[in-house]
C-alpha cells in the first residue's frame, strides 16, 4: 500500500511577476518525490518542499542516460476550478517510454494522485492570465552508483512544477523553421518515439545551426531516407494540402503527441479530412511549388498550436500562406486552448478538473491510498 | 589562470579485496571537479574528497541528457611506476564529443594534469595484480536549473576511479555475441560517434533481451540498410578473414575507440593486412559458411581484447574458431596488455608513467597553472 505523504515548506518563495515568466525558468514550492529500489518496488511516495537532489557521481543517469520524461499542463480561469488536459495520457506515455528505457512500470493512478495533491498544495502558483498556465514536469532518473551498462537497480521518480508565461507574447503566430539535411533526431529501432534525454541531447547542434540561420526551430527528416518528414523540434507536424491535413504517421521514430491526438480527433470531429501516411519533403515542396500547400503547424503541449510560415530547404525558403497563420490553424488554436481553459465545450471529456476548494484540507491524512 | 587545489579526505574508505573488485563497483577516496559557467568559463579546478553531488532537480541533465563521458586506465605493476595508456587519446574524444553536444571545449592538459594529480593522491587504489587496473571516468554534465531545450549555460566536469578486477577470471576465453536485427544503436547524422549517455541507454533494451538469449553482448548493425556491422556494446569489432583483418571504417555511426585505433597499428606494425571498409553481415555469413571466417574479436579499454566465440543471428549459431580464443586474438591480447603493463617494448610511445615518488609531495603547492 502506498500512502502519499506531505512535508509542507516553511519557506515559501517569492512569486514572480507574469511577464517575467517565460518557459521553465521559476520553480513552485513543492515537488514530489517516489524512491524506487529493486528489492521494495517504487515506495514513499511524497509530496515535499522544491529540494536539490543529491547523488553519488557515479549515479546511472550522469552516465548512460537512463531517464524518461513527460511535459503536461494544469490551466486556471478566474473563477473556474484547475484544469488538467488529458493527463492519463502522460503517465501512459512515460510507462510505453519506462519500457523501452527498461525502467521500471509506475502505477499511473498513484502518479496522478500524487500530482494532484501536489497542484493543490502548490495552487497559488497557477498563473491564470491569458496564455499562462502550470508547467509541469515528471521524469524519472536511474541514480545506483554502478558503471556497469546495464538498467539501474535504482530511481527516483520525481515531479516539479513551473508557472509558463504566454507562448505567443503579442498573439499566435508563425515560426520559421529550418528543415535539417544533415543530422538526423531518431531512427526506427532507436528510441524517437520514447520521451528520454538523449533524444533531445541530439538534437541541440541542429537546434544550434537552426537558430543561425535565423529560423526557430528545427523539422527533422527520417534517419534512413533522409526524406521523409518526422517532427518539429518538441512538436508534431501537420501540412494542409488542398484541405486534406497531413501528418507523419507514427512509425517508431516520433513522439505520438497528446497535442497531435487530440489534433487528429477534432479534425475528424469537423469532419475535415485528415491523413496519418509518410509524406516526404519532395511532396510538400511539389505542393508548395504548384500551391496545393494552403498551411503549416506544429503541435505540442508548450505552444499547443505553431503556425509554419516559412520553411528553409537547402538554402530555398519556402513561405506558406504568405508567411501568416492560417484559417485552420487559428480555429484549432481558438478551440483546443478554449477546451483547456474551459471557455469552449469539452465533447471528448478531455478535461479532468481539481476542486480548489479540497485544497483547503491537503494533509498527509486526506492523502489517498493505492496498492503499489 | 588555472591551478588546481586539493582538500584531501580525512576520512579513508576501506580498500576492497581484489577478488572482490568486478566492475565500477568501487570508488576511491578522491575526485576531481571542475566547473563552467558561461561568464567564467571552466574554472575552479579542484581534487576533492569522493563526495555526492547535489543538484536542482531541473539541472538539463536529467531532462535532456547533455552529457559526455570516456573510460580509460591506469596499471600497476609490483615494481613499475603507475602507467596510463594514451589518455591524451581520450581528452581529444572527450573534446570531439563536447562538440557534438553542444558542450564547452575543456582544456586537455589541465584535465589531464588534474587527473594525474588524482591518481597520485589516490595511489593506493591502483592494484597491482595480474589483469587488475583503476579504471578512470572523466565525465561532463549540464547542471543549469532551467527546462528551455538548449545548451546549459552551466557543467561540471568530473573525474572518478575505480579499482576494476580481472575482466577474464580463468583467463582470456570468448564470448557469446548476438546480432541485433530489430533494434538500432545509433545512425549516421546522430550522436553515435560521440560518447555521450543516450547511445547508451538506447542499447539497454537489447542488451537485455541478448542476455536472455544467453548471449553476453549485442553486436549492432547500421540503422539505415540494416545490415552493415557496426560495434558491439562498448567495444569495437574486427573478423580475421582468411588472414585479413576487417574491420567496419568510422562512418559516424560508431566510436572511434582507442585500443581499435591501437590494434590497427599493432597489426601494420606486424605487418598483417587490416581493412577499414564497409562489412555487411551476409558476407560474415558466408564467410563463415566458407570457412574463411577465421577469427572474430572485440576491442575496448574494459576487456582490451574479447575474443568472440559464436553469433547469434536470426536464430543461427555461428561457431568460430571451434568456439576458441583464435591465434591472433591470443597475441594481440598479450602484446597489447603486456605494454599496458610494461612487460612489453610500447615502440609507439603511448604509455605515460606517472612517477610514484612525485606523489610524496603532492599538494596544492605543487599542481601545475595553466592558462584557462
Ligand atoms: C519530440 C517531441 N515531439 C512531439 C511533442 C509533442 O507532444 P505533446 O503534444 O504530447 O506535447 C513533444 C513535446 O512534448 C516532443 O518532445
Ligand atoms: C560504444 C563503444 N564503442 C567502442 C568502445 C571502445 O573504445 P575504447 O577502445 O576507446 O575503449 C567503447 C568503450 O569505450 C564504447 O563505449
Amino acid at each position: 500500500m502506498n500512502a502519499i505523504r506531505i512535508e509542507l515548506s516553511t519557506n515559501k518563495k517569492q512569486k514572480p511577476e507574469v511577464s517575467e515568466l517565460g518557459f521553465g525558468k521559476y520553480y513552485t514550492d513543492h515537488m514530489v518525490i517516489l524512491d524506487y529500489d529493486a528489492s521494495i518496488g517504487w515506495h514513499d511516495a511524497r509530496v515535499v518542499p522544491y529540494q536539490p537532489i543529491t547523488l553519488d557521481p557515479a549515479a546511472k543517469v550522469f552516465h548512460y542516460g537512463q531517464t524518461v520524461f513527460e511535459g503536461l499542463k494544469a490551466y486556471l480561469t478566474a473563477d473556474g476550478p484547475i484544469r488538467l488536459f488529458r493527463p492519463r495520457k502522460n503517465f501512459e506515455r512515460l510507462n510505453r517510454s519506462n519500457e523501452r528505457l527498461s525502467i521500471p512500470h509506475l502505477d499511473e493512478e498513484l502518479a496522478l494522485e500524487a500530482l494532484k495533491l501536489l497542484i493543490l498544495t502548490d495552487r497559488e502558483w497557477i498563473p491564470s492570465a491569458e496564455g499562462t498556465s502550470l508547467y509541469i514536469r515528471p521524469f524519472i532518473i536511474a541514480t545506483e552508483a554502478a558503471l556497469g551498462v546495464n538498467p539501474s537497480t535504482q530511481y527516483k521518480f520525481m515531479i516539479i512544477m513551473s508557472p509558463v508565461g504566454s507562448y505567443y507574447a503579442e498573439g499566435i503566430h508563425p515560426v520559421k523553421i529550418f528543415v535539417e539535411s544533415e543530422y538526423v533526431r531518431a531512427v526506427k529501432g532507436g528510441v524517437g518515439n520514447a520521451k528520454t534525454a538523449g533524444n533531445y541531447a541530439a538534437g541541440l547542434k541542429a537546434q544550434e545551426n537552426a537558430t543561425k540561420q535565423g529560423s526557430s526551430q528545427v523539422l527533422w527528416l527520417d534517419g534512413v531516407h533522409r526524406k521523409y518528414i518526422e517532427e518539429v523540434g518538441s512538436m508534431n507536424v501537420f501540412f494542409n494540402i488542398n484541405g486534406t491535413i497531413v501528418t507523419p504517421a507514427l512509425n517508431g521514430s516520433i513522439l505520438d503527441g497528446i497535442t497531435r491526438d487530440s489534433i487528429i480527433q477534432l479534425l475528424k470531429h469537423w469532419n475535415i479530412p485528415v491523413e496519418e501516411r509518410a509524406l516526404s519533403i519532395d511532396e510538400i515542396v511539389e505542393a508548395h511549388g504548384n500551391g496545393s500547400l494552403v498551411e503549416a503547424f506544429g503541435t505540442g503541449t508548450a505552444a499547443v498550436i505553431s503556425p509554419i510560415g516559412e520553411l528553409l530547404w537547402l538554402g530555398h525558403k519556402l513561405s506558406i500562406n504568405n508567411g501568416e497563420t492560417g484559417e485552420l490553424s487559428a480555429k484549432l488554436y481558438d478551440n483546443l486552448t478554449g477546451i483547456q481553459k474551459g471557455t469552449v465545450e469539452d465533447p471528448f471529456g478531455w478535461i479532468l478538473t481539481l476542486d480548489d476548494r479540497e485544497a483547503t484540507g491537503v494533509s498527509a491524512v486526506n492523502a489517498q491510498s493505492h496498492k503499489s
